[in-house]
C-alpha cells in the first residue's frame, strides 16, 4: 500500500489525569498517540514534549514497523524522562516516512469513564 | 450534488471494547466508520485493518450507494475475518469515488456510556 | 475581520438519540452543527440530509448573520421535514460565503451525559 | 524546531456549562483552547469571541512564549469582558507566528464528567 499521512504532526492538548480506575491497564486513565504506518518502510519517530513553563523534553524515540500501528501511551514514555501527571503539555511528532497520528484520552477519574479523540494536526 | 471528499482515508485509532451494555444493539460498545457518498455514482470501498504485531487484514469490501450514508460497525465485519475485540488496530479506507469518512466509538463498559468522534485523515 | 472557512462542508456521522434527560433543553440529547460566520456578509446556508436507505432530504435553509455564530440543533429542523430520531444520517452544508462548521452531540440516554465533537470536513 | 501550524484558527463550538463539580479547578466544567508554539519566537495571540445575537467581543490578548504550550481556559478570560456561561459562542484565534490550536471541554454537570476535543480549523 502506498504511504499515507504526513511526516510532521502536532497535538496541542496533552494531560494525563492524576488518578482513575485502578488495577486495570485497560481502564486506567491514559493519554495515547495512535500512530499508523501504512507504508512498506519502517517509520523512525521522534516525539518532543512541550510544557507551560519550561523547555521542551525529548526526543523520545519509537519505531513503527512497516504496515503496523502503534498505540503509544504517553504514560509509558520513560526516556529521557517520564511525562508528569496532572500537568498540561503538548507534543510534536516527527517521522522519516509518512504516518497518520490520532490523539485519544481515556479519563476514569470519576465513576464512569470519559473519552476524547481527534486527528493530530498535520503540517503541510 | 457534486462529489465531496477524498478517495483515501486513514483512522489511526481503533479499539472495540471487550464488553458493555448487553441486550441492545444501540447501546452495546461499538466502533463505527461513518461513510458519506454525496455523489451520483456508487462508491466501491475497500477497508484494510492494521495491527500492532501482525500483517494487515483485508480488504473488506462494502458499497455505499449514490446519495447514501453507511454507518459501518467494525464489529460487524466478517469477511475475510472478524475484527478482534480488546485489540489495538487502525484502518485505511479506499474508494473509487470521493467519500467522507468519520470515526466514532460508543463505549458502554462502565455505568454511563462514553463517546468519541473525529473526521478521518484524508490523503491529499 | 476577513472571512474564514469554506463554502462546502460534510458531516458523515449523524444520529439523534431517541431519548435522554427530560425537562431540560440544555441537557436533552441533541445533535448540533455549530456554524461560525466571521465575515462581514450574511451567510445563506443550505443543509441536505442523507440517509442509509432513501433519497436525501433538503435543502433546509438557515441564515447566519455577519459576525455571528449559530449553534443549530438538527432536532429543531422542521422544513421540509423533521430529522428522525434513532436513525443514522449524514449532512452536507453549503454556504454562499465562507463559514466554519463543527459537529457536536450531547447524549444523555444514560445516567451521565456523553459528548463528542469534531470539525466538519471542508471541501478544498 | 521549525514552526508548525497556522496563524489563523477558528472554533465554531463554544459553551461553558453553567455548573459542575465544585471545589476543584481540575474538575470544574471548563472550556479550553490549547495553544502550542513550537517555534523559536514568542507568539502574540488575539482571540475574538462571536455570539448568536450581538457583536463580537475582543480582542483578548495572550502571549505564548517560544517553545511553550498554553492551555487557556475561556473561563479565565477577563479583559475586555468575561465570557458568559450557559451561552453559545465561537472564537477566532490569530497569531503573528504559526501555532497549533486544539479545543477541549470538560463538562462535570452530571455525576460523571464528559470530555470533547477537536483540532481547531486552520485557515489555509
Amino acid at each position: 500500500m502506498k504511504p499515507i499521512g504526513s511526516t510532521l504532526w502536532a497535538i496541542a492538548e496533552g494531560y494525563i489525569p492524576p488518578s482513575g480506575t485502578e488495577g486495570s491497564r485497560e481502564l486506567e486513565s491514559h493519554e495515547t498517540a495512535c500512530l499508523l504506518n501504512a507504508g512498506d518502510a519502517d517509520a523512525h519517530v521522534r516525539i518532543t514534549i512541550f510544557f507551560r513553563d519550561r523547555e521542551p523534553v525529548g526526543p523520545y524515540r519509537v519505531t513503527v514497523a512497516a504496515r503496523r500501528t502503534l498505540h503509544l501511551r504517553f504514560n509509558d514514555l520513560r526516556d529521557p524522562a517520564p511525562v508528569p501527571r496532572n500537568t498540561d503539555y503538548a507534543s510534536v511528532i516527527e517521522s522519516d516516512v509518512p504516518i497518520v497520528v490520532q490523539h485519544t484520552r481515556l479519563d476514569s477519574r470519576q465513576a464512569a469513564l470519559a473519552l476524547l479523540t481527534t486527528m493530530a494536526y498535520p503540517s503541510a
